[in-house]
């Protein structure tokens, strides 16, 4: 069997190898690629993607895969982790031939592009055929895949392994039903005539902004000899083999707009970065679940990044940075960075009420994909659930349908999975502390090493040993539940309620 | 036979896709690539190396090639270009097999960042057993191609098809010749004491310099729709399908060194853009041969880029740039580009003795290949050579041996190619003022798309449907010769002896 795990592995590190390519050439076309090379590149990442997939569904390669998973009892536990989980992703992949899968690639890259037409002006129209397509398509996908189940749960399984659409509703309804409450008690509070503090604006030049994100991510523990930052319209981070790149976007007279996104886009790299480079391209060596590693970005973002103690160890060095920074004081800049009102674009929202524009767009998914919403329907849609949840409706489709890339990618049951990040790292952060004991001085003198070394050794470098679920029960010892991340968000509304 | 023609095709623009991917995975080597990456690159560049090899000698597609090419009568001409040019380069790749390409693009990525490590260090120690392996495995590849033919003959067509070492002894013999006595005089000139003048050296801030150089590329024709302008430590440039990329490097202190390097690269990518799109990876669609490509970047770096009406027409802008320059001529600042001396570096000599750094190269890569000699003994021959040809010796191996990558890229019988484009380029210019009438009065006033539109409809659009004496010989009506250039040269030695 040995020999044959080899060959295994043969076969899996070029499929590895070609991933990274596809990856660099996404990269490249949000970063720097220019404008008029866009439908060359989608017909490079589309005959990429092919081949990949050809490799993948090779049938020396499938019928060693199947030969093997029939033997896990002959492999070490290392060596049936990697067989298990390759022949899980196998099974989704084979349904799908070639051409389907090189017309849905070559689909996602012209719909990214026609995306940013659309939002730059404001035009739903622009895209609508274009995800009325994608939804067509992942439809037939789901069916492919597996006829007998709702199609809904076959996609939501792409990004969350053993995720249900029955288990997600519950954490999710927990989530929905902790949140009400707490957004009706910020509303209250809005009501009361709770201003925006301006502390932290003002005129921060870009050029500065850049050397500072750069050695904030660095100073988490970022490691620049294997990534890089740049710049991209949509931040994202991406692994290209053993080299992570994140991006980030500037605003000059906002300081925190690339800051979040940076910290974010770092948790992802950390992750990334603290794989097991020996298994490389094998799923020992790669990241568990879409959940998890939106727990990684989001315990940075978040709970790190939100941190009392986190802004008595950044504001100095902001101020070094920035010398208009000079009078603001860590309360001022936390009540910048915690404050908490509904608004209408998700990745600008707060940590409490982010979680409902999940919950809209978990929603709204769910009813295109079941055919219960038009695709036309969508802008009215969005407005109605916005009002519902939030209490505020978009002025336009830039600040409602249009503002994700997501859908035009077609990644559909996605989105989820970050409210998933922010119920599992809530419940890790508890872990931690409670392992490495209280993190706020650590935090305040710029120590972030005991944090990462628990997340390295607890759920980094576990890779795919285990599923989501099991990954989070072995970290912190108790199933999943919203609760650390109610108290928590409950925490913030007395905060600002004080 | 158009059936098989269309799926001819349709195999040969997946094979391009691949080929792009491979350039995008290089540009970013050189460009952003983070340094830890390098072995993780290296196998990437391996693994779709390997692949568009496997795709290249395709059983399926080899037999069509070889089908269509008994039938080149039944194709219109356009298709037999196309099936001629595909056979030609096949017949070379399938005498390769897939795990020999893969270990040469291995070895070469690796080479290249040895290299960067050995000219920093100017150990050219840490590159030999790199450049051992290049030169045996080169040797060995030959063999497979063609084992009755001398290994550098066969290499050497891999950069320009049909040409010979013979043909090429005579051109650069001739050369040669006429070159030692301009050599001669401006060695005397020296000796009388010329002095380098410092008209253009000063202090140009880099960012300054961005924009001087992209305005540069941009007005000679550049369409940055399709393209980029960079930074790399080795200026190059490369097409990503129809999205060409050029790079330079900048010195605060000197405006030309970017400069030559930016128009030359210039030259390269408006060829790339001048080709025919609907062609697009097809042989009418791609490049004749490298000394084709270099006759362009040679043509606008030296012909254009260091004539009287080219700086009559920059300077002004310049000025604006770095009003530093105010008080500059445009005959000073020509007798700085113009300047002609014996001197260490290629890439920084000038139009004359360039040609005498290619000679040297071209005689020690074949004596390397033809085993006469060994790579431990190539800084000795170097220099020596260096005293003979040019009177100068390098004081070190990073201003010998080590300056160039090209070897370390394993690209051996490529150097003879950037004399022929000199050659060539001269030839050009002559037919194209015969054509367009005089260019200096609309270089003068920066209309530049005369000469571009001849270099089009005579050049570019001709893509590989004549091999490179035909192309010269259709575009210029006679075969090539140095004559041409070594009067041009002499004209230059007149106006510094003046």
């Amino acid at each position: 069997m040995s020999d044959k795990y080899a060959r295994f592995v043969d076969c899996l590190r070029p499929q590895a190898d070609l991933a990274a390519a596809l990856s660099l050439l996404e990269w490249d076309q949000e970063t720097y690629m220019p404008e008029g090379a866009i439908d060359g590149r989608a017909r490079q990442i589309g005959t990429l993607a092919s081949l990949l997939h050809e490799r993948q569904t090779d049938p020396r390669f499938v019928e060693l895969v199947d030969e093997l998973a029939t033997r896990l009892d002959s492999l070490s536990p290392e060596q049936a982790v990697d067989v298990r989980e390759t022949k899980w992703r196998l099974d989704r992949r084979r349904a799908l031939d070639p051409e389907l899968v090189r017309k849905r690639s070559e689909l996602h890259a012209q719909a990214r592009s026609v995306w940013i037409a659309a939002r730059e002006s404001g035009d739903f129209g622009l895209l609508a055929p274009y995800l009325q397509h994608i939804v067509d398509l992942e439809r037939e996908v789901a069916g492919r895949i597996d006829p007998s189940r709702p199609p809904y749960d076959v996609l939501l399984e792409e990004f969350e392994p053993g995720a249900t659409t029955d288990g997600l509703e519950q954490v999710l309804g927990q989530l929905r039903q902790g949140l009400k409450p707490l957004i009706d008690r910020l509303r209250a509070r809005l009501e009361r005539g709770a201003a925006l503090s301006r502390a932290l604006h003002g005129h921060f030049p870009i050029e500065a902004q850049k050397r500072f994100n750069l050695m904030v991510a660095v100073s988490l523990g970022f490691d620049l000899r294997k990534g890089r930052l740049d710049e991209a319209a949509h931040p994202f981070s991406t692994s290209l083999g053993d080299d992570h790149r994140i991006t980030t976007r500037y605003d000059v007279s906002n300081l925190t707009y690339a800051l979040y996104s940076t910290i974010h886009e770092t948790g992802h790299a950390l992750y990334e970065q603290g794989l097991d480079p020996t298994a490389f391209g094998l799923p020992r060596g790669q990241s568990c679940s879409l959940g998890i590693h939106e727990s990684q970005s989001r315990l940075w973002e978040n709970l790190i990044g939100r941190s009392e103690a986190f802004w008595h160890y950044l504001l100095p060095l902001a101020q070094e940075h920035f010398p208009s920074l000079q009078s603001v004081t860590a309360q001022e800049a936390l009540q910048v960075v915690t404050d908490a009102r509904p608004s209408l674009i998700r990745t600008e929202s707060d940590e409490i009420t982010y979680n409902m524009h999940i919950i809209l767009r978990f929603e709204l998914e769910q009813a295109m994909i079941d055919g219960r919403l038009a695709v036309s329907d969508l802008p009215q849609a969005w407005a109605e659930k916005m009002q519902e949840y939030l209490g505020i409706r978009p002025h336009d489709d830039r600040a409602g349908v249009l503002q994700d890339v997501h859908w035009a990618s077609g990644a559909i049951g996605y989105f989820p999975t970050y409210s998933l990040g922010n119920v599992y790292a809530a419940q890790m952060l508890e872990a931690a502390e409670a392992a490495v004991g209280p993190l706020g001085p650590q935090i305040e003198r710029g120590d972030f090493h005991p944090l990462l070394d628990w997340l390295r050794r607890n759920v980094h470098r576990r890779g795919q040993a285990l599923r989501p679920e099991e990954l989070v029960a072995a970290a912190t010892g108790r199933t999943s539940s919203p609760k650390a991340l109610l108290e928590h968000l409950g925490r913030r509304v007395e905060f600002l309620e004080s």
